[in-house]
C-alpha cells in the first residue's frame, strides 16, 4: 500500500489519520490563503473562528462568491444532513458555519434532509429515520438560522416540487460517472444510484451562485454539479470545506454516534460531557507527570487541545498561550481538559436551552411557515 | 447466430419476425389454453375477441385472478403508455383489452404515463412529451373506461404521492438486476436506471391482485415485481400478454409512429386509413392474378387478413370463411383490403367522434375529478 492509499475518503466512509494537504491535492480543491481569508472577513464584517483557525481550510470558487456578493448579485447557501442517529458536536459545526455566513451576508439557506438516501444506504427503516429527523431538526433550529430565510426539507416530503427538475439532472449523469465518483457497484440499489440527482438539485434552487459548507469528503458530488451546471445555464457551486472533528478517542477518523465513547452528543448533559472529556479524550501529553514537564505535549494529536483551538476558544492570544504552555510542559493534560470541559458545558447548556424553548416553533417556520418556506411550497423547481 | 438469437425482445426494442412459442419459452410464461379461455369468458359473461383469436395468447397467474374474482376478493388492472408520439392502432389494443376487462368484471384501472421514462430513454424534451401526452390522453379516454373507476397519472405530477413507497421498491432492486433484466449499462443515465421502481409501484396501489394486460416484451418488469411482492406482503402481479400488431409493411416487428408507412394512426381519417391499407399493407397473395387463383394466399404473413382476424372481425364464421377463400385463391388481396378498410374506417370514425366530443371531459375525470382519481389524490401510497 502506498502512502497515498493509506487513508480513504468517500462520501460514505472516512477512516484513518487524515492528511489534509493530500486531500486538497486528491480532490483538486484550493487552500484558503491569507488574502482570501482577509477578504472574506472584511466582507463579513467580522472574523470567523473556524476559518481563522484553518478548521475551514479549503474551498472551490470562494473568491467568485465574494465577487458576486460585492457586485450585488448575491449568493445562497446549501447544506444538509442525513438523519441516521442523534447528532454530535461534529455534525453541528457545518451548520454553525452556515448560520454564521447567513447572518453576516444576509442570504438564504436551504437544508436538505435526505431521508431517502439514508433509507437506501443504511439498514434502517423510515420510522427510525423519522424519529431521528425530528430530533435533528430541533438541533439545527437551535443553531440560530433566520427562520424566514431558511428552508429545511425532507426529500420524501418535498419530492413533488423537485422531481421533474431532478429528472433533468439525472439525465446528465450516467451509471459510469455515478460508479466512478461514488463507488457504486452492481450491488448498489437503484435508489441510492439515483440519489446524486437529488443531492445536486438544490444547487439550482436560485439563479445565483450556491455556496456549500461541507466536509471535504462530500466534494465528489459537487464536482458533478460543476460539470453539469453550465449545461443548464447555472453557475458552478462554490464550496468551503471543513476538516473532520477528531474523535474523542483519538485523531483517527471521525466521531460516530454509534460509538458513544468517540463523541460528545448534543444531548449529553454538561456534566456528562465534562466526564467524557476527562475520561476519554485522547491526550498528546506524556505518561508520567515528570516526563510531561520535561518533554511537553504533542498538540497535533491532543483531542482536547484540538477541539479548544478549532471549535471553542475565540481568543487568539489565550489559545496560543495555552498551546505554548502545554507544548513545553508547563500545563498538564488535566488542565486542558478542564478548560475545554467548561467551554463545552457552556455551549451544550445554551444549545439545549434554545432547542427546548424554541425548537418546535423554529422547525415549523423553517419547514413550512417562514417566508422562504412558504415561497418554496408555492412553486415547483424549474430547470 | 443461433435460431434462438434471431429475434430480440427487450422493453425498448422489438425486432424481427417474432416466434410467439419461443417467447413463451424464453420468458417462462404460460399459453392461455382452451379451458382457461372458457373460464375467463364465463366469468366475464361474454367472449373476448382478442383472446378468442389468440391475439391475447399468454399469461401469468390468470387462473389466480379468476380465483380471486370468483371468491369475491376481486382484483384491479394496471397498464400504461409512454407518451413519445401520436398513437397508432397498435397502441390502443392493450387499452381496449383493459377497458373490456374493466367493463365485464367491474374493477378499477390505473394507467401510468411515464413521462419521466420517456425523457430518460429518448432524445425528447418535456415540452414535446407534454404535447404528446395531451393527445394520447384523449385517445385513451375515447376507449371508454369508467371515469369513476379509472385513474390516469403522469409520473412527474403524481410523484409526491408515490415517491416514498417507490423508494422502498427501489431498495429491493440492485444495479445488477436492473442491468440483467433491462440491459442497462454504464452509459445508461441514473434516471432510467431508477425507473423500474416507479413502473412497479402501481402493482401495489391496492391490496388485491394486480392484472396487467401488456405486450409480452414487458414481462421482465413484472418478473421483478413477482420477486419482491411477497417481501411486502402483496400478491404477485398477474399478466395477460398480447401479440404485437404487425406493421402494415409486413410482419417484421411492430408498427412505429416514426415510420408513417408502417402504421395506421388514430388520427388518420377513414379515407387516409383505407388508402394506406390499399397501398401499403403487405400481402400474402401471389404476384399475378392467375398464380393467386391457383396457389392462394399465405395468411400468416398477410397483414390485412391478420388485422381483420385478430382485431376487427367479431364474426367467427365470417372471418374463417374469408380466410378459407383467400387461402384457396377464391378471394383476392384487394377484396380483403376492402373489407378491412371498411371495418377500420368505421372504427376510426367512431374513435375520433368520441375523442372530439368527450375527450377533454373524460381526461379531466380520469386524472383529477372522478371518484377513483379524487381518492388517489387524497392519499399517499403506503408500502
Amino acid at each position: 500500500m502506498t502512502e497515498e492509499e493509506s487513508f480513504e475518503v468517500t462520501p460514505w466512509d472516512v477512516e484513518g489519520n487524515v492528511d489534509y494537504q493530500k486531500l486538497i491535492e486528491k480532490f483538486g480543491t484550493k487552500r484558503i490563503n491569507p488574502s482570501l481569508k482577509k477578504r472574506f472577513f472584511k466582507d463579513a464584517g467580522e472574523e470567523n473562528l473556524y476559518m481563522k483557525r484553518d478548521f475551514v481550510f479549503s474551498h472551490r470558487d470562494l473568491e467568485k462568491v465574494l465577487d458576486d456578493y460585492e457586485n450585488g448579485e448575491g449568493f445562497f447557501l446549501y447544506t444538509g444532513v442525513g438523519p441516521s442517529g442523534p447528532m454530535h458536536i461534529g455534525h453541528i459545526i457545518a451548520f454553525q458555519m452556515t448560520q454564521w455566513i447567513q447572518e453576516k451576508f444576509d442570504v438564504n439557506v436551504y437544508i436538505q434532509f435526505p431521508d431517502d438516501e439514508k433509507f437506501w444506504s443504511r439498514d434502517v427503516d423510515y420510522d427510525d429515520i423519522e424519529k431521528f429527523a425530528e430530533d435533528n431538526l430541533k438541533d439545527i433550529a437551535a443553531v440560530g438560522f433566520d427562520p424566514d430565510k431558511t428552508f429545511v426539507f425532507k426529500n420524501t416530503e418535498y419530492i413533488g416540487h423537485m422531481y421533474k427538475a431532478a429528472s433533468k439532472v439525472a439525465e446528465k449523469i450516467n451509471n459510469s460517472v455515478a460508479s466512478a465518483v461514488f463507488g457504486f457497484d452492481s450491488s448498489t440499489n437503484i435508489g441510492l444510484n439515483f440519489y446524486p440527482a437529488l443531492q445536486l438539485l438544490p444547487t439550482f434552487f436560485e439563479d445565483k451562485r450556491c455556496l456549500i459548507p461541507a466536509g471535504i469528503d462530500q466534494d465528489p458530488y459537487w464536482r458533478i454539479q460543476r460539470d453539469i451546471a453550465p449545461k443548464f445555464g447555472y453557475k458552478k457551486a462554490a464550496q468551503v470545506h471543513n476538516k473532520f472533528v477528531p474523535a474523542l478517542t483519538g485523531p483517527e477518523g471521525k466521531m460516530s454516534s454509534s460509538k458513544p465513547k468517540t463523541a460528545v452528543m448534543l444531548s449529553d448533559s454538561p456534566e456528562e460531557a465534562k466526564d467524557k472529556i476527562l475520561q476519554e479524550a485522547y491526550s498528546g501529553g506524556k505518561q508520567s507527570k515528570e516526563e510531561h514537564r520535561e518533554k511537553g505535549a504533542d498538540l497535533s494529536v491532543d483531542v482536547a487541545y484540538q477541539w479548544l483551538y478549532n471549535l471553542f476558544m475565540q481568543d487568539d492570544e489565550r489559545v496560543e498561550e495555552i498551546g505554548r504552555k502545554y507544548e513545553n510542559g508547563e500545563m498538564l493534560t488535566g488542565e486542558i481538559k478542564q478548560i475545554l470541559g467548561e467551554k463545552l458545558g457552556e455551549f451544550l447548556k445554551e444549545h439545549q436551552r434554545r432547542k427546548e424553548e424554541k425548537g418546535d416553533e423554529l422547525v415549523e417556520k423553517m419547514m413550512y411557515e417562514g417566508n422562504l418556506a412558504k415561497k418554496m411550497w408555492d412553486k415547483k423547481i424549474q430547470l
